[in-house]
């Protein structure tokens, strides 16, 4: 790990206004002379990208995705000219730096891209010459040498694979102050956790914690970076994302998160046909629709396949279950969009016997139903109805995560 | 010369707003299907350099010019967007093309740069793929890789040096409708040209018509290059400028251009000294002053250097004849702001024996002095009373260009 080089990201809502790119540069004054050579990530500033797809709007209705991205990423271009400009003038010599520019090589498509590579010479040259570098978040070249920006939470990715290319700490600096056990805008006395694991925060993600995309999370695990989120220019403490290994205890439920973007699909089907099971999955994942919380039920007449799926899937999820009817008639398919997901993360629970049993206490003692209920080895999910999610999420936060104290 | 092939150049003011980007799609959607494969150059819409720039009065007195190059390259960048989407929505397949990526290599500097090379074989290629290209004017990369902005005139240099290297005529669209014989705006009768001659705009140029830059027509004349200038979307035909073999006749008169940046040097020495003349040019010269109308007086007692230069040199003129005076104290300068610069281009001339006189005699006629005059081959220019020049100037329009018709 390189303990004189830190990368830090600066969203939209961070950097909006000049005045604020200003503040964001008198901090980063403060740190460099503090902790040596920084590497900032930053986004557009706030409204720009709203302006700039208002004016596509005006031109097409059917933009090419290079065109686009090649307007899109004008933007954090002028955010990295504005913050090098303030840093010089507070003495840092910062260098801006697009995505080409810093050697971020992506995948052919010009927009929700992935990072193929970064050109670690050549950022670790330009580290000799400079104190700060600024790099444009979101974007990178693909080997046509065409403008691609990456998908989504793009900045987050951008600044937790230069970290991991460099070897260095990662610090997201956001709206928010940090990870919570569960959302505090739902229950606003929610606890902030000081640490938590990446196993658990990419469960947390992956079950409707907004803060930080999953394919962040993934690289920083993958590299055993250290990714920190806290509230820009706020003393408050924020939370540290760290392998298990450096958590002292493990709790049993580290967050409860609530993802009311869910859709249940149910599959009525006569006798056990292996041919049916096998177009069921492969039509899903052809048509790209992620699913969750498979459960399988057999009877003496009837087999049924229950799972979940994202409310954003729902129509080419609809166009799915036909194709699957023209081939298979006799099948029944319910959807349900009237169900929420439940869950309790936490590392510590595959140690701790009994967690279900607790859920279920918990739950039905007041009058809740489990519609369906899954199991990872660090998390367990449930469905409720809609109406009952944020009561349920309360009691299991009451439940588990206020037992820590 | 391609014949296939045609550069255009938009300016600012042409694509100033969302609406006139699309006009002059359609405009190129009709060229397109007419001439063939087209590179289209634009600048950054109207009012957006300008408000990059109030952003950086708000950051800094003193921006790096990197970080400034940076900044001002994006608005270039979101007009070839703009127009790429406005052209694939007629139906175009247009590939919009920043300064790197047009392989438009430069001069180290970050501003005021150089056109070092363009990557000719991969325009070629790009061509055969695409009907239209639409390349960021005013911009390139430096060997650095650093993002660099030209000089003055800076997408008109772009779009020259693109039909060069690809071997085609280039046309400059803008706010005038050609070049005129003398500047329209003092006499709105003046005669349009339809075709000038390299040498004669140059002289025109330096002279102080500022339709085009110099350095533009120098590109064009290097490889010989047609260059039209023309109004954006008007069906008013323009002026073309080429070779000197492709004018039929060649006039006396082509143009009469007023100067008022001017300011006359005069230098009052004794004996003649060589060492003081070397001083003098090479302080000059030193300092980046370009003079003109050099002319030189022996008397018994005296000798004289008189010149003029522009008024924009005029504080780096000043402190060039401070550091003279300190070597050589006896001399006496004196610096005149109130003359301007009345001269009178065409090829023709120096076939035409004659012309000086009828300059003197037309001027004098009308109780106008000329104080000081100089020749080139094809252009005389004199030094008149600020007060006097626009009426030497019609004076000279109505003795010479009328003759024409």
């Amino acid at each position: 790990m390189n303990d004189n080089l830190t990368v830090l990201k600066y969203g939209g809502s961070s950097v909006a206004t000049i005045d604020k790119i200003k503040e964001v540069a008198k901090y980063l004054k403060y740190r460099s002379d503090k902790n040596g050579k920084l590497v900032i990530v930053v986004s557009a500033m706030g409204a720009t990208t709203d302006s700039l797809l208002a004016n596509i709007h005006e031109i097409t209705k059917n933009p090419d995705d290079e065109h686009v991205a090649t307007l899109l990423s004008t933007g954090e271009q002028q955010t990295i000219s504005y913050l090098a400009m303030a840093l010089k003038d507070l003495g840092i010599k910062a260098k801006p730096l697009t995505g080409f520019q810093a050697g971020i090589k992506t995948t052919k498509e010009n927009m929700k891209s992935s990072i193929a590579s970064i050109d670690k010479e050549k950022l670790e040259a330009l580290l000799e010459k400079n104190d700060v570098l600024v790099v444009a978040g979101f974007q990178g070249i693909n080997d046509d040498q065409e403008i691609t920006t990456l998908g989504r939470g793009g900045s987050d990715t951008t600044a937790t694979a230069l970290a991991a290319t460099l070897d260095c700490p990662c610090e997201i600096y956001t709206d928010v102050s940090g990870i919570f056990v569960t959302d505090p805008r739902m229950y606003t006395d929610a606890k902030k956790l000081d640490m938590i694991s990446y196993e658990e925060m990419m469960e947390m993600a992956f079950l409707g914690a907004n803060v930080i995309e999953t394919r962040s999370i993934n690289i920083a695990m993958n590299y055993n970076i250290p990714l920190y989120i806290a509230k820009t220019l706020s003393k408050e403490k924020g939370t540290w994302i760290v392998s298990d290994e450096n958590l002292l205890e493990k709790h049993i439920a580290t967050g409860i998160t609530l993802d009311d973007e869910v859709i249940q699909v149910n599959i009525k089907y006569g006798a056990y046909d292996p041919a049916l099971t096998k177009s069921i999955f492969s039509l899903l994942e052809k048509n790209n629709i992620s699913i969750d919380m498979i459960s399988q039920t057999e009877s003496a007449e009837d087999n049924y396949y229950t799972f979940t799926a994202k409310l954003e899937d729902k129509r080419r999820l609809t166009k799915t279950i036909l194709t699957l009817k023209k081939d298979y008639p006799e099948i029944e398919v319910k959807l349900k969009e009237d169900f929420v997901k439940v869950s309790v993360i936490g590392a510590g629970m595959m140690d701790t016997p009994g967690v279900i049993s607790r859920i279920f206490q918990t739950v039905i003692e007041n009058d809740i139903r489990i519609h369906q209920i899954s199991t990872t080895g660090i998390s367990i999910s449930c469905l409720v109805k809609q109406s009952e999610g944020e009561t349920a999420t309360r009691l299991l936060y009451e439940e588990f995560a206020l037992e820590k104290e």
